[in-house]
């Protein structure tokens, strides 16, 4: 099996973090696969613990995904809601009728007294998903909030990202709870034992942030790298723009470039590698002057082979540095 | 209007109360009708608080009722309870996608410090209807389980009712919070302003008992009888069958007669008219011994208009009284 017994560990927010997991499964069927996902945006609706990136990866790695848009359940229906908007309840977050199982599932474990690492195990197992581990990247709750440019005030992100759909300016994110956030179980082992650690494709600030700010991640990719682990980010944006999220809009809002140099900036110390657009190649000098190296190839997801070659681009460049020794 | 001003009290299970209770609005338009409804046999399903008998009425009251089961909502689908199978999830209390919403809301509502009172007024309103309040009998959490036969085990009331279709033998049936139970704002006061309280078609055991059994209400009945209200029973039982739920075989394994006079016995001392089916017109004479005029009809109620016909028998037998003034 191709890259069979490589570690990889793989830092992933929803869409575009769940797409290149997928990749790296298709492309590395004989390696050992740990997601890390992002759980700063978890947030509870109707009294239901939702945990959108940890479910985009569950559904996009059971084959359920609904890949035209990346999350929820492919062929979904929207029952609830409407009966929920004719009982007066508020109905913005639009939770798929099949979606809501997994919430209803999730907050009943909960409430039973499960963490919310073994509530993933538990759906990764129900959903017949065997050959990823996915881990929440903690199970202490963090709120992630963002302050509007125009009123100074803090919301929900989900507000701002869903009812408001990114459309407003904002000036700060913050996460709450972040500073007593714990590595969930088997996190700092992953990162400590990982041949390879990728930094998937999504958004810098909200979704591979909150991941880098848990107490003791930042220090274990050190000591993995120390021990010999590579580290790869993928760039979510492309000439400027994304293919899915508010990702390029909050780094100019957040005082950065909008440009794939702007995110790489974000990972300072902490990327061997940095996979770009062609469209962006001329950020390759700055790139090598933050010490990465920059991969230069299509960068756009097309598909599941899309997905897979471009895992397989990082692979390949990480096995022909592990064989050189460099 | 038929019936103008009449103030008409029904104290109402699921099922057969319901359709009683339509059944009252459809021959009393002009009348001040208020559903008084059992909530002992409420409970907690995937962290869903569900008022079966509650969303029955409501259901029944708003036209949305599947009519051939006589509760849930007609054309309802139950993708979210496949979904939650295939998450690991218990699905042997099926709620069907639209039905859910009504448990997510009240649920939402009631973790937002709402009692079961206020969400039911909510609900009414939001279904539009406008010409009946349905009051819960308490505000104050009573759980219903029974005593199986074999085991010797309390189950919850749905365990044995929808678990296990009542299709096992019972012994006892308990009521845990019932001492503490108050009646619901406007209980009282309705009860005592009636000028006609009917005791639904329902169980006498776990329906019209509960109800019964919340503290003042039965003191309320006799105080209105005392100023001259009338009441009337409807038997749920026709020849010694039910056409919904387990009166019939509860009646015999908690030690009474299956017959329309094992149900009358159940309400000695609180009722002026039974009503029953021809069927059983030999139990006339026993119900009056007990101090209750019988009232013989076709208790079947086909449809609306049967619903409308047997709701007609009682209101005209007692606005003959009160012109009477027997």
């Amino acid at each position: 099996l191709a890259f069979s017994g490589l570690k990889i560990v793989a830092l992933s927010g929803g869409v575009g973090g769940s797409r290149f997991v997928r990749g790296l499964r298709a492309s590395a069927p004989g390696a050992n696969l740990t997601a890390i996902v992002n759980t700063a945006d978890d947030f509870t609706v109707h009294g239901l613990r939702v945990s959108p990136d940890v479910d985009t990866v569950l559904y996009a790695l059971s084959n359920l995904v609904d890949d035209t848009r990346g999350w929820g359940i492919r062929g979904d229906t929207f029952k609830t809601m409407r009966a929920l908007e004719r009982v007066g309840g508020e109905t913005w977050f639009q939770l798929g009728d099949q979606d809501l199982a997994t919430h209803l599932r999730r907050t009943e474990l909960l409430a039973d007294g499960w963490s919310p690492s073994t509530v993933t195990a538990e759906l990764t197992r129900c959903l017949g998903i065997r050959d990823v581990t996915i881990l929440p990247m903690t199970d202490q709750r963090v709120e992630t909030s963002v302050r509007l440019e125009a009123s100074g005030e803090w919301v929900p992100f989900q507000e701002y990202f869903v009812r408001q759909r990114a459309d407003v300016s904002i000036k700060d994110v913050r996460f709450e709870g972040i500073e007593r956030a714990k590595p969930a179980p088997g996190v700092i082992e992953a990162i400590e034992a990982a041949d390879l650690i990728a930094f998937c494709p999504s958004n810098p600030f909200v979704s591979i942030g909150p991941i880098l700010a848990v107490d003791g991640i930042r220090e274990a990719i050190d000591r993995a790298r120390q021990r010999g682990a590579r580290t790869a980010g993928v760039s979510p944006l492309i000439g400027g723009h994304t293919i899915k999220g508010p990702a390029a809009r909050m780094l100019v809002e957040l005082g950065h470039e909008a440009t794939t140099l702007g995110v790489a900036r974000q990972y300072v110390g902490l990327l061997d590698l940095f996979l770009i657009d062609p469209i962006d190649k001329a950020q390759a000098d700055a790139l090598r002057q933050l010490g990465m190296h920059p991969l230069v190839t299509d960068a756009r997801m097309r598909g599941r082979r899309g997905e897979a070659r471009l895992a397989r681009v990082v692979l390949r460049e990480v096995e022909r540095r592990r064989r050189a020794g460099s």
